[in-house]
């Protein structure tokens, strides 16, 4: 597989491409769903209580997961942010959509607009569709949610320990006022050779509305949004993919968590997200949109071990963030939709790539068919008809397959450090775990199954 | 604290001295609830779906937890068999009670009978007791669960991996038969200097019923006399002490659950022993016992770690059974009680020796007056009246404090292998850890916090 960059095609363009993929044999769904998925930042699978955190406290989260499916084999597509917000919005693998990595401030380019989001599949079948929170798939205007499919966007354009580019014109006019001058931040940048963390700008649409932004507030107003959204939209189907910015670092919270949590300001930040994920719960259930919502809660990679207490859990896992150990790549997952979903724990294999085929399915959509599409539709799991579609998964680090499970076995082809860093030369036995036995990877078995290593190893002449 | 040599007095001793400690000033409970005490063995904090197993399903406990009081820092007393039950039936700590390690099956020895038990405290309050399943606190008649404070047993004497002892005179006629000839079972021992595993006796009350007994049926039998017990004496209030055999190695069950769990064999005792657990309090419900009865699910110590995947998951802890890091010391533990305990996830911490003084306070019984009672009555805490009346706690090795708790701080004064193995020199400066917000023990704290360490060094001259 090679990567393709991302080319600047015209927004007009892209329009006719979608109308034409995604119109040819779909049935319309009578009655298609309301589908929210709440994505968090940095979110270990050992961080909420139902997953085994003994001190953060998450009692709206457990709630949630007690009325609905708790997943335990769920992944992200990516260990890291922009790659794997990319994969969850095209349902495809990172070397597809070409974001392979992090965006950082400096750079000039974003999510390939030619790529099918959920969010343009979903505004084609009379979806309203809103962007909230983090977007982190290009700052620049052409780049940002109004360009690929939302309706409105409330956010911070890119992760919260990230510098103002100076470059991003359309924001220069906000940001670099008297008080943040344009000279301040170039000084931050030059001196001390970091972005001047914390001052990132909030943006409505494409406008910066407050700059640097409160970070204390962003969790109660992505709320707020989420809540006016909704109601807005209450008659009509929606999409909300809100995005929360916490717990990525730098961790804040607002008054009314902050210093609440035992586990500190890192838990603060996430049990202001409990709160968060109860207000709209509530919210739907005030609606009485529970028998026509999907709420989908997760995580866009595993915890980032080296900031140490300042990050999260990987629970019984091996490593963190950055890495395609299980750690990296499974997260927290939580299907909630009353009446349709019922009360579940399952071990099937699900991964961020499918809720956008799942999305389209439940709106009567059929997935794009002019490109390759990874994600599966897993409604018959959600809906108890069925296992999952999903028997395997392919762990990159930029375009690199580093590993690859199937069933319950994962080859290591190339593995980093637990807490990240470059991937080592490629493995010359590669390691083999039985993740069914062996979650925490702790006992390779490519010695016992040789028939094995060669039958996954297949899956890099793919 | 010094060590007091276990002594071996006669029973009827034994009463007279607990008659006149128990019965000086308590007030009878005008309706005493039926207290029931489901205890694993070697089952690790991370092995139970509710605390985050990936692959080890137990709808019950999760059902049992969500209904209940789950908690998030329970100790138990020991991170070995015998102590831990031993502190667990008398609420004190080892050195206390002499009983600092694991009784073998060479030895002549047991719980010291001049302990109280909590049996022996439920039965003076008019209690019927029944222990089921693993004792091991001494296998010689005069330690045995009958001179003990219970009215019934039926069960394996002692850990199932341990040999027969051939001065177990008591059983010598069962166990000894032609199949079974003592010089058979002494070939095991001398030439292969190990006991003869998988063959180990079942009794009822002090006789052998079946040698060897089938592991496989255990859980089962467990089960089947769990109810009987309960069903007998639905109409006064009962005390059942059910130690599960299982996952302690070797492991088994029954034809309707080997095979079945996607974690293997480990995880099919485990979810074995979920199934009983959610038969024995469908029974409650049908007795109509849900709301004068408490039950009380935990673990006698951490996983073995080092048998590999035939041991459990400490989770997000550091180490397991053997040592006093967390993994050996805390465990799942979920209270129960329909209509009286709220359902609740509490960081609370509290211990298997509080399961003692909370229990005869249920019962309306003072503890004994007469020696140092380490348990604390964690009824307000189970009631929502209040927190936990536990602020500290000692992790003991034999009678070593090798670690200590004062609110959410833990110093260590000698550490060993995360596996287990002998404890290391005491430690020039020892490590401290904020267990609230680090409970992996990850981050050393005693640098930053020295007058922590002066205070909670104090512990060692208690």
């Amino acid at each position: 597989m090679t990567l393709r960059k991302p080319q600047l095609l015209h927004s007009f363009f892209s329009l006719i491409t979608l109308t034409l993929v995604l119109t040819q044999s779909h049935l319309k769904a009578e009655n298609p769903p309301n589908i929210v998925i709440i994505f968090c930042d940095d979110l270990g699978y050992g961080d909420l209580g139902v997953y085994g955190h003994p001190t953060i406290q998450t009692p709206n989260l457990d709630c949630m997961a007690a009325e609905g499916m708790k997943f335990t084999q769920f992944y992200s597509a990516n260990a890291v942010c922009s790659a794997s917000r990319a994969s969850l919005l095209t349902g495809r693998y990172p070397p597809r959509h070409g974001t392979l990595g992090v965006y950082f401030h400096h750079h000039q380019t974003g999510l390939n607009p030619d790529e099918i989001t959920l969010a343009e599949g979903l505004k084609a079948e009379g979806y309203s569709t809103a962007c909230i929170g983090k977007w982190h798939l290009g700052h620049k205007e052409e780049f940002l949610p109004l360009a690929q499919g939302f309706d409105s966007y409330l956010g911070v354009p890119y992760s919260n320990d990230m510098a103002v580019d100076p470059g991003m014109s359309f924001a220069k006019d906000a940001i670099f006022s008297e008080d943040w001058s344009l000279e301040k931040v170039r000084s931050y940048d030059l001196k001390k050779n970091k972005p001047p963390r914390n001052l990132v700008p909030l943006l409505q649409g494409n406008e910066v509305i407050e700059f640097p932004t409160d970070q204390s507030l962003l969790t109660k107003k992505y709320t707020e949004a989420a809540l006016s959204f909704i109601s807005e939209n209450k008659d009509s189907p929606f999409f909300l993919y809100l995005a929360q910015t916490m717990p990525h670092i730098p961790l804040f919270a607002s008054e009314d968590f902050l210093g609440k949590s035992l586990r500190g300001i890192y838990g603060d930040t996430i049990e202001e997200i409990d709160w968060s994920v109860g207000v709209i719960l509530d919210h739907l259930k005030k609606l009485k949109l529970t028998d026509n919502t999907l709420v989908f809660f997760t995580s866009d990679n595993g915890p980032w071990l080296s900031v140490k207490l300042k990050g999260g859990s990987q629970g019984l896992l091996r490593g963190g963030k950055f890495t395609t150990w299980e750690g990296g790549h499974r997260v927290p997952a939580i299907a909630w939709w009353p009446g349709k979903i019922e009360p579940t724990v399952t071990s099937e294999m699900a991964s961020t790539i499918d809720l956008f085929t799942t999305g389209l399915s439940l709106a009567g959509a059929n997935s794009p068919s002019d490109r390759t599409i990874d994600g599966l539709d897993i409604s018959p799991l959600l809906f108890g008809k069925g296992p999952s579609p999903r028997k395997e998964f392919s762990f990159y680090k930029t375009n690199n397959l580093q590993a690859y499970r199937k069933g319950g076995w994962k080859i290591h082809f190339k593995v980093q450090k637990e807490t990240g860093g470059r991937p080592g030369e490629r493995l010359e036995t590669p390691l083999l775990f039985n993740l069914h036995a062996d979650p925490s990877e702790q006992y390779d078995q490519a010695s016992v199954h040789p028939e094995l290593v060669s039958e996954l190893s297949k899956s890099l002449d793919n």
